[in-house]
This record gives structure tokens, sequence and C-alpha cells, in this order.
């Protein structure tokens, strides 16, 4: 995810917080066009020139659907760009994954009610969106368990990262001693798995949130769900509001990410490394030091 | 379900709204017993003697666990009988459903917010929890559309329960139709049925909320919930406090419930009847006509 220097546009006197065009996806002549198009245009927004800012996933905004008037235009079917501010003293390279896994992460537990501090949380699944999860938890005041298949990231969840405890999937004693002791978890296995021995780590009113695409359909049994009122549900990045919030939270926390900064004429190592899962957490591209021509 | 006249026992001072022991399930002998045991206490607790109070479903109440203390003492683990009070003026029997099926509905209905009119929701399946919370959701003042898997009940549903719509889930031109209107599903299907058609059915946020306990697996798509931030759950019948807020809900929109009320040496025909579905909506047995032996 790089970050740019940008600013917002204004049409018809009404302030926009979207561009109002839609690439399908950031191509590095599209780049190009909107660093010419921002030199351009003389329309200033809530953003003033020389503002670091940066642009986040692909969210959807018409403007008048109930997900854009509700602050939930990520919802919105129809694509176009956004940009937030950086907040002061924020490197843009450490805001980079939070406009993406940080805001994934954050938006549900904003939305569900689920920030106050002294809640138990489970992250299944320790990849760039798990290691978000576990630092932004933990800021929050959540005591973390780190739910793996195997041993393999004990070391790196429990003292890199901070979690309090790590639970092996496969461990019955232990998934047995913790039933009925987490708040919520947020899951971020991207393939198939079962999700009944996560569901009876919940407590009554726990929330399993998915956030793993995965196309081979997910199972569960009916009574797990009814006898404890438990919910599976997912989520989709975040809003520009959440957006801004995780930016502020991180800020005011000094949280930061762990992520590993590229030029742009390493992008085909990185995604061959990516393909192994050999980055802890997140690749971040320095298009300013890439050195491209205008 | 039967209805009893019944009071409150005290115990070192502290109201209490249980009796203190445990019946696996209700035999004849133990409604005799408890009858003796009330005519035999003297301390009165919130009911007086004379109270036409009904007994509800199994609920467990150790009073010292999280859902105890939170007003959701049917997620307790130990299982204790508990009597409310009949609102003056309600007959017994209309009592009996509210008591089981009506206070499942409106449990979730009440718990997930979705008690103000206006909303849109679905109940899939009508049978006798179908039936109730049809009956339920038009008297909060909800849009409701009944989902059948054939055209059948479509004239009970809209002119005798007074539904708004009529959905034969096989129809895909009406279910395209429908597609992301519903704030909620009540389904009530007992038996497998894939989730996806009626998730889709649903708003942003909106919920599918499960009251059949199945035991083969149910199967969603991952995406289906994060596009939408859906949520799939479920409850199980109602706390004490909800119990009595449907009783008094249903007095005062008087609301009534479609009942056969039977004697119980009836009831062996009635279980055969139940076998072939043949009961609209409730069989209701009335102990006190049954000229029973004391």
């Amino acid at each position: 995810m790089a970050v740019w220097k940008w600013r917002e546009k204004q049409q018809d006197g009404q302030p926009e917080t979207h561009l109002g065009f839609s690439p399908p996806t950031p191509t590095l002549s599209d780049m190009k066009w909107w660093v010419k198009w921002w030199r351009w245009d003389p329309n200033v927004g809530k953003f003033t020139v020389g503002d670091t800012v940066g642009v986040g996933c692909i969210v959807g905004c018409c403007g008048n659907c109930r997900p854009c008037k509700s602050d939930v235009e990520q919802y919105c079917n129809k694509k176009i760009w956004f940009v937030v501010k950086i907040p002061e003293g924020m490197s843009p390279e450490q805001a980079a994954p939070l406009l993406c896994a940080g805001v994934t992460v954050y938006s549900p537990l904003n939305h569900f009610g689920l920030k106050q501090s002294g809640l138990r949380g489970g992250i299944l699944g320790l990849g760039g969106v798990g290691h978000m999860g576990v630092k932004i938890a933990k800021s929050m005041g959540h005591h973390v368990t780190v739910i793996s298949s195997s041993d393999k990231k004990r070391v790196e969840a429990l003292d890199h990262l901070g979690a309090d405890d790590y639970l092996v999937s496969s461990d019955a004693t232990r998934m047995q001693e913790l039933a009925d002791s987490l708040d919520y978890i947020i899951d971020t296995v991207p393939v198939f798995h079962p999700l009944e021995p996560y569901l009876s780590l919940l407590k009554l009113d726990g929330k399993l949130i998915l956030m793993g695409v995965i196309n081979t359909p997910l199972q569960f049994l009916s009574p797990v769900v009814m006898l404890g009122r438990k919910t599976i549900t997912g989520s989709f990045i975040g809003s520009m509001k959440e957006t801004e919030d995780v930016l502020e939270f991180c800020k005011e926390k000094d949280l930061t990410s762990m992520i590993e900064v590229v030029n742009m004429d390493y992008i085909n190592t990185a995604f061959e490394r990516l393909e192994k899962n050999d980055v802890r957490y997140r690749f971040v591209v320095d298009v300013a030091g890439s050195k491209l021509s205008p």
C-alpha cells in the first residue's frame, strides 16, 4: 500500500471526501495521472496543499445510499477512491498498513461495541491482519489470546507482539480450559476451517468475526450458536471515519506496525515472497524513494 | 404447556423467582407435589395467593453466574423452574404459548434492538414459533414477509395472520427482487437448509436469527456475511424479564395466539397429530379441566 501526497476535491460547492473517479486497480499510469491532476486542480476541501494524506482500500461511495448516509460507505456498491489525512508526526510508511489491515481490525471492534478495556479477545491466525489485531486489541486494554494451528508463532506472538496467551487449536485440554472465555475472536484464516472449536471458546453473546474471503462453505451446528446467543459475522475494511479514527488511535497509543519498506523495483520479489508467506507483516512500497519519472 | 396457579418462594429474606428444585421434565407426580408444596409453604414473594401465574420453559438459574446477573438466566447451565405472573384479564390458555413460542421470538427482537416500528422482517417457516413471529412482529409495527418453501400457506399467512408479503424461496425472480431488503429474518426451520438465499435477503447489518435445533451442519460462504456485515446468530427461549414483558406486550396489543385447548386424556392423540404437523399452532392442555385426582 503506497502513501501519497494528496488533497480533496470540491464539486458544486459541496465538500466531498472522494475524488470522483474510479480506476479498477492502481496502476503506475493511474498514479502518475493522479499526481498531474493534483497539480492542476485548484480547489481545496478539508485538506490543504502540502498535507500528507493516504489512499486507503477501494471503498464504495455513491453518497446517496443507506450505507453512505450512515458513515459505512465501505458497504456501498459504487467503487471510488478516498483519501485520508495522515496525523502530524506519523510516518507515511507506518500509516500505510493502518489504512488496510489496521482499519479492517478496528472497524468491527468499533462497530460491535468491543473497544472498552477489560475484554478478552482472540486473534485466530497471525498474518498481516492478525498482527495488527494483536497490537490494536492490546492497545485497547484487552486480554489477547493468539490462536494458531501450530506452536510455530508462540515466541512471535507473546514476546514480539505482546499477546497475553497463545493457544494451539489442536490442544484439546487447553481448548476445553478456555471454553466460554472470550468476548470475541477475530478470525483472519483465509481458507476453510471448522468453526465449532472457536465458537466454543466464546462467552454468552460472544462474536466470531470473519475476515477471510473463503469460497468453500464454512459450517457450524445451530445449537452451538443458539445456546449462548453467539454471533457469526464478518466485516469488510472500514469507513472513512473509522480510517481517520484508527490513525488517531495509533498515533495516540504510539502503536507501530511491523513493516518492510521496499522500492518499486523490488515489487516482483515482494510478490514472490508474499506467495511464500515470507513477510512480517506488510511490504510498504516507497514510491517517492523509487525515483519514478514524472 | 400447562398454566398453573402458583406463587414465589422466599429464602433467607431474599426474594427469588425460582422454586429451588429441578425436575428434569414435568411429570404428573411433579405437578401434584408442587401443588402440595404451594399449600404448605407460608412465605410470599412478589406473587400473592390466588394470583394466576405461569410456568415457562425450563430455564437455568444459579443466581451467581454472568448470565444470571445480567437478566439472561436462560443461558445459565443450572436447570430450575420459574414462574411468572399472568397479567390480569389474560386467559391462562392464551398465556401458555407466549411462555414458550412467544418469548422465543420476542427475546431476540428485544436483545438485538429490533423492536422499533418500521423495520422489515422475514419469518422463515410458518409453524408454532413462526405464527407467533408474524403476530408479534406485526404488533411491533414491522413490515412482515413470510418465507416458505411452497405456496401452501399463502392464504394462512396473508389473510389469517396478517403478514404483508409472502415469498416462496424457490421463486428466483421474487428472491432477487427482495434482495437487500430485510432488517432481520427469524429462521424457524428445524431441518438442514442452505443459508445463502436468506442471507442475500438481508440489508447491511441484517440479522439471520436461528431458532431451529439442527444437528446437520449449516453452511454459508464468508463473503456473503462480510460484504454487508451480516450476522448469523441464534437465540434460546427468553429471560424471566422478557417473559413478563411479552405477556404485557401481548395484553396491551390485544394479541392472541392460535391454539387448540385439549384435556389431559387427549395427550396421546395430540402427540400423534404433532408428529403429522397437524396443529394450528399450539395444543394447550387444560389441566384444571381434566379432573385429575389431587
